[in-house]
């Protein structure tokens, strides 16, 4: 080749999905032992049929093959809104810019607010793609250690991690990969943080429809947007892909305020100019139609949820389901330092057609956990995937 | 506001596309002054029919809703290299990194390729959104002055533009703002300053598609990719909107050598993960079956050209199309530094019902040209918009 690439990008590690898959072997098992795959983080059910009955009315419609404003089409802005506001607060269709997808929202509102040399607060573990992309941008990421014990970062150790060079703080909220949910008033707290700081909360709520009260009732997992001044500090990232099935339809938002969308809106213009119109299309059927969906998956994940605390909650088990929510599960593996967690998660699949991703995939200091995906494992499956885990640190033990 | 925002995404200027379309009030108009709108660059007619027909399809499956790969699906990978070697060349679907769009395919190239501090050469006058996104990365310009002669940037000055600090040449061709399209020999010329240079040449084919050579023939371009060693200097970027009329799907392109392509495929996961599912089976539907479109809309348009060409052509005219192909003619108007091209256009729209974008809305020094895009403007009218302009300059050379 005889040109350069830009370092930055050049360097920058890719996940090692496809790495992880390649470990398995499933020929090489029996009925008995099927795979069992919890690397995977997103439905592989289809979307609401609503949604796709109104896509066909949708290609009959000219303007569906054409651009949509760049922030995005009025009603689904407007329903957005709405639904972000359903228990109050004060967001309307104008603080809304329709995004490709979640990761998109992540990179614009990171560019607009940080450039070379800045850095972001970003707690430990982290989502890979979130820094991927500070790493290709020069965006330093200024870490927040891991706290095991509720999976929650220190508040103290976010107020640390800030310096005069800190843009924003980010926040993943049901976090992916430890599936920890943050409090309304924890997130209250880091808001005053980032005020005092004068930089932006940035919150990522991909996975909010998953969380789970007991009740049927829609969650409200904050009420951060009836603080009468949230535009001058909140950022709030989301995605219509877990909640409606809609991964390949590339289609998220960013709710912020005014200068902030106006910055936003340029990047969005160069790096996409919108989201794809038919995509904005089945995001508002389902924000429209997928009311009892979105409850029943819901529902579906909790009651996963539940079939996975109870099978990790023996106390001779000595896997530690250390968070959980959503769709996520921490597992810190019983090896200690004696072996990473690569290596780990290679045994198990490997070993006992059991998949799942090494800590280390989400940021420093991360080599004693495993994220658990249960978007598509069974509640029923867990019994089976605990006594894989017992079978291997019995054997693995032994054998070291 | 609590935070600050990024400067550099910060200070960039919006393309003022909605300033002139304000400039607009057709009601003030009588039947024998319609609105002439000469600022679209986009289709108006619908997509092929078959697309529609098998995006519905489409929708019956349920992948349609999932994630593909982030460099695209084989089909669409594999087609679309086959197309752009008809004639020959060697271009695998492993070469082709399938956007949302190919303004995404330029922000991804360029990030791959440079970052703060370095930076790119760009002909002069730019495509907007290009020297947006190039400043909000802190990448710097290198301009090339414009070559009114041909409107094909002169390759001594493109030598000149080049330092120790820049990453690539940029060429658009057919050229947005100005028409002009490229040779095979002087694309040759161009990639063989890069390959001394040791840098790359990204050769953004957006209006490919309708380049006409009087057949019925496709257009074939160029014959870079014939080179044996296309993949260590050439990038090249392409769109489906304009050819299939497909802009609201958001698809396109990068085609590059596998190291390049490697760091494309970064960035492509972070902004985007892919394009959306449908948009590519729409890409794949265009061109499985678009054929006889793409022909009829490449034959349209240069029928448009020839019209615009010989109403432009009497010499006692005073505004004077200076360059013009695919969808585009660069104009001069008579008032040399008199007037700048916004006082132009707005008057024009204001007083004549006439909509064209200011050369300044394209670079610096463009303020003796109107940009005019005649992708939905039929041939007949045009002797209607030159005797508008005959009108203008009479009057207001007059009147100053």
């Amino acid at each position: 080749m005889s040109y350069a690439l830009n370092p930055s990008v050049e360097v920058i590690a890719t996940p090692p999905i496809a790495e992880a898959r390649s470990w398995l072997n499933p020929a090489a098992f029996d009925s008995d032992t099927p795979l069992i795959d919890l690397s995977q983080a997103v439905p592989s059910y289809p979307p609401p049929a609503e949604v796709n009955a109104q896509l066909k009315s949708a290609l009959d419609e000219t303007s569906t093959a054409f651009y949509t404003d760049i922030c995005g089409i009025t009603p689904l802005r407007d329903r957005l809104a709405g639904h972000m506001t359903r228990a109050g607060g004060d967001v309307v269709g104008d603080d809304v810019l329709i995004t490709a997808g979640c990761n998109q929202a992540f990179c614009i509102a990171m560019q607009a607010l940080a450039g070379r040399g800045d850095n972001v607060v970003v707690p430990l573990p982290w989502y890979f793609n979130h820094r991927m992309w500070l790493d290709s941008l020069g965006i330093e990421t200024s870490p927040v250690p891991f706290n095991a014990g509720s999976g929650v970062p220190d508040l103290d150790a976010i107020r640390r991690a800030i310096d005069d060079r800190t843009r924003a703080i980010v926040l993943v909220t049901p976090n992916n990969p430890t599936g920890a949910v943050y409090s309304n008033e924890y997130l209250h707290a880091v808001n005053a943080i980032a005020i005092e700081a004068g930089i932006a909360l940035v919150v990522d709520e991909t996975y909010r429809d998953f969380i789970h009260d007991g009740s049927d009732a829609e969650p409200d997992p904050h009420d951060l947007f009836k603080l009468d001044d949230w535009r001058s500090s909140i950022v709030q990232l989301y995605s219509f892909s877990k909640v409606f099935s809609l991964t390949g339809y590339r289609v998220g938002s960013i709710i912020a305020g005014p200068q902030m969308l106006e910055s936003c809106e340029k990047i969005m213009d160069c790096i996409a100019i919108c989201a794809a119109a038919i995509s904005q299309q089945a995001a508002l059927a389902g924000l429209e139609t997928g009311d009892a969906f979105r409850r029943d998956n819901r529902k579906l994940m909790a009651s996963r949820l539940s079939a996975i605390r109870e099978a990790f909650a023996p106390d001779d088990l000595d896997w530690e389901l250390v968070t959980s929510g959503a769709y996520f599960g921490y597992l810190k593996h019983p090896f200690g330092d004696a072996v990473d967690s690569f290596s780990v998660a290679r045994r198990l699949a490997q070993q006992y057609n059991l998949l799942t991703l090494p800590g280390a995939m989400f940021g420093d200091g991360q080599d004693e956990y495993l994220r658990i995906a249960f978007a598509n494992v069974e509640a029923d499956q867990f019994p089976d995937v605990v006594a894989r885990l017992r079978d291997a640190s019995s054997n693995w033990k032994n054998n070291s």
